[in-house]
């Protein structure tokens, strides 16, 4: 039975964006599972209700229901030993710092630089929830945020000096091969890729480099999808 | 032949404050290694000169001379292979970027916690080098910098949400067990306690009790070291 993964849409049905959503897309493809993705919006919670919660991504596989990409990561781990998405328990710790540094610091600078462009590549039903939900989070209106772009630059490249330092030692964030840390971290690129034209990140810079090697990796998986930029 | 690690002293020949010192006496103590550590203060440059650089940690095992904590890391991992600082290469490769972290985050908030306090602890030949290299790194006289005590926690206390949530999970930020990721990181709050008696953290903060763990671990290494705080 195909495992199914409920996975975040904007107004076109293959127009993916959740960084969240894109790290179980890259922990099924690094075991090499194939998945049947099912296009959802931010306003359907009734559609996954069954979950028990009203986020993305929600993973079925047969009897299991698995909601939130680190539990789900742990249920691949669990499940499917194969290519295992971290190499040994230190590794998942570790990798668990760097999933607190992605949503606390990379993901809210990220956001701020393309929460307009992402705001307008929206299924009409959830502009709205959008709006409410990131104008309260962010403390102002997203026009306003979005115009700030010297600022959210600044904050962007003040965040990716850790990231840049560890890439200019290692071709990934997991060392010589990617884990789930590069899927944990590369998500926040991809959801910037999807919805905006925005460069994150200048070319020969050791994070350009390795948001490469992370779109060319698993067949190409991330940069043949719908996205915004190359 | 006992290793001899070159170990930065304040006044006192006891007082032992270097963070990048301590992850080195804690990786040490992890891999049951004896030393035989060397004061050493900051204007001594050349009692460390056959190192070929000016800083501590260097560390002398017979012919063999390292200098860098990270790299005296590695140097103990291949030489004695026992009770490894990392249990695997994706460990030893996240453990890079929470290296980076610490220094480029976490230590530069607590330095201005602990700027005047570490000043007032130094041996009078260090005093003049100390303040003029911070008061360069930091662009203000250091009694402005410590005066400035709400702004300084409030840079700390953002810092600490991601090593918080990390020991919220686990007890170590290396899992189970600690690993040289907990000797980094570690190693600023060893640090701050040596020459300061302000507390960084709160009784009952998962960081606090993750701070007594490693104050306890290694028959209590850290916490019968000459300090100003519990």
């Amino acid at each position: 039975m195909t495992i199914r993964l409920y996975d975040l849409a904007a107004a076109e049905d293959d127009r993916r964006f959740s960084p969240y959503c894109w790290r179980v897309r890259l922990a099924l493809a690094h075991k090499g599972l194939e998945v049947e993705t099912v296009p959802w919006r931010f306003t359907e919670k009734d559609t996954i209700a069954f979950s028990g919660q009203g986020s993305v991504p929600v993973l079925v596989d047969g009897e299991s229901v698995v909601h939130d990409s680190w539990a789900i990561a742990d249920y691949l781990d669990e499940t499917y030993p194969q290519r295992p998405l971290f190499a040994c328990e230190q590794a998942r710790a570790a990798g668990l710092f760097i999933k607190h540094w992605t949503e606390q610091v990379l993901q809210p600078a990220v956001l701020r630089v393309i929460v307009h462009d992402v705001l307008v590549h929206l299924h009409e039903k959830d502009k709205a929830y959008y709006r409410e939900t990131r104008e309260r989070r962010l403390g102002a209106r997203i026009e306003d945020i979005a115009a700030d772009r010297a600022a959210n630059f600044e904050r962007l490249d003040s965040a990716l000096t850790i990231l840049r330092s560890t890439l200019a030692a290692n071709p990934y964030v997991g060392g010589g091969e990617p884990n789930f840390a590069d899927h944990i971290v590369f998500g926040a690129f991809q959801w910037a890729r999807v919805c905006s034209d925005i460069p994150l990140v200048e070319l020969h810079d050791p994070v350009c480099e390795w948001r490469q090697r992370m779109l060319d990796a698993y067949d190409g998986l991330a940069a043949k999808a719908i996205a915004c930029s190359a």
